[in-house]
């Protein structure tokens, strides 16, 4: 879906009061587009994800986690499905609380979950337009062919498949911040889509 | 399509006969599988590409282009659409003409053309175990999406989209190996998908 065919600036897309509808619309190379609406896979990724990667993460409280943040930065306006932030990233008032405000910059490491339907290389888009702008990590999740592509800014990707097949690494840990202990799977995130009877 | 349910080494993969049947088979993670069938678009760009790149490119003969060439390495037998080799990198006999084999190593530029329906992380697997290996440059092609997208081992990939829309980059020169001249883009790429009246 596309807000308009015009050709916009970032200000005028920002100043569009529709862009936080839900699903909300994102602005990349002078064009609005909007989100897909998430199915039961893509929500219930985003949230378990989110609230392993913040309680399971040591140092504790190292990283936050926040669920379709916008983030403009390049004359681009992306509303990732979840941006992992170092604490030291978020912009705060004087007593210490997140300020209310979208951030400006990539977030340090972000995960896209794709739709069906969706198209892999914009996601992927907005994965490696965060990269050169500072993102340390990318995760492309693939809820249908359960596999997860990680990416760097500065090697290749690196390709996890909960499916036993050609691709294969289920079972080991998937590349996390630098700096910081986390062990995740994608057998394990996959996993998550069960429903136990 | 999977040729036997148990795991093979690469030599007893190797040493089956039906492996060059056409479309080729593979070898990846213990894993015999079948390329797909190619369709009109992968057919007509494997050939136009192959042909550009060794024609085009400056100096000529510095780069040779081998549609279908097996590539095994890592314990692993890839067939990619397009390797690339630099002349220095084909195996010659005394006599100067080049060796009756596959290689044994990455191409220095992979070309992989997705196929309707075939899972998209799977060629991007091939290619980056090619970027593991030494290979410097890959690209995958998405005649649907009209999309390339440049994988480097040292930084992320790029993408160039010939549909007017939030990726662009259509008309910007491709990426492609170190220290060679060749201006190809992708709305010419695509362009070949076009019969004149």
């Amino acid at each position: 879906m596309t807000l308009a065919q015009t050709r916009l600036t970032l200000g005028d897309f920002l100043a569009r009061p529709e862009i936080d509808d839900s699903p909300a619309w994102e602005f990349l190379n002078g064009v609005p587009t909007q989100k897909p609406m998430p199915k039961l896979p893509h929500s219930r990724l985003q949230l378990r994800l989110a609230q392993a990667i913040e309680s399971l993460t040591q140092p504790l409280g190292a990283i936050y986690a926040f669920p379709e943040l916008r983030c403009a930065f390049s004359n681009r306006s992306l509303v990732t499905d979840i941006a992992i932030l170092r604490r030291e990233q978020i912009p705060l008032t004087p007593e210490g609380e997140m300020e209310n405000t979208a951030i400006n910059q990539a977030p340090d490491w972000v995960i896209e979950i794709l739709s069906p339907q969706q198209s892999e290389v914009k996601v992927l888009n907005k994965i490696t337009l965060c990269l050169e702008q500072g993102c340390a990590l990318g995760w492309l999740i693939n809820p249908e062919e359960k596999s997860i592509v990680v990416y760097f800014p500065d090697r290749p990707p690196q390709i996890f498949s909960a499916v036993d097949g050609e691709i294969g690494r289920g079972d080991d840990p998937l590349p996390i911040l630098p700096g910081l202990d986390l062990t995740l799977t994608a057998t394990q995130i996959f996993g998550w889509l069960k429903i136990s009877p």
